[in-house]
């Protein structure tokens, strides 16, 4: 799973904040991670309350496995990687 | 293909310039596509070019194929989306 979010700076810190409780994250915008059905669904809920739906957007990338995904980064590691990939 | 890029300000209109050729904007310092071996290549050497590697951070995440992807968005889509996914 990957989350980008593009908000209003006003609420990147709450989305920030709910992301952290269930991703890990690697790059301004940017988090990874696996999750079980259940806590998408949750960390959708969560990030629905924090948004405004007219406003921002949030993106879920929902690989099927990590062995179907492969991860390369140029310049500096700003995060820390999950073992998602 | 994903990428995804935390670049110094200077520097972030060269790589949407450069990405542009390759992928489709999706959203803030998000391009999504399919690309080739060769031009995935290509796409590295240049965007290589006009970062700071000791600053600057592009991040790829290559998928095997679009069926093994699930791509859901909440609130606006503020880019259009590519058929990749």
């Amino acid at each position: 799973m990957i989350m980008v979010y593009d908000v209003n700076v006003q609420r990147v810190s709450k989305v920030l904040h709910i992301g952290r409780r269930y991703l890990t994250w690697v790059q301004n915008s940017v988090m990874e991670g696996s999750l079980t059905n259940a806590q998408f669904k949750r960390l959708k809920s969560e990030i629905r309350q924090v948004i405004e739906e007219d406003e921002d957007s949030v993106l879920f990338y929902t690989i099927r496995s990590p062995k179907d995904v492969r991860r390369e980064e140029i310049g500096i590691a700003k995060g820390t990687p999950s073992n998602f990939v």
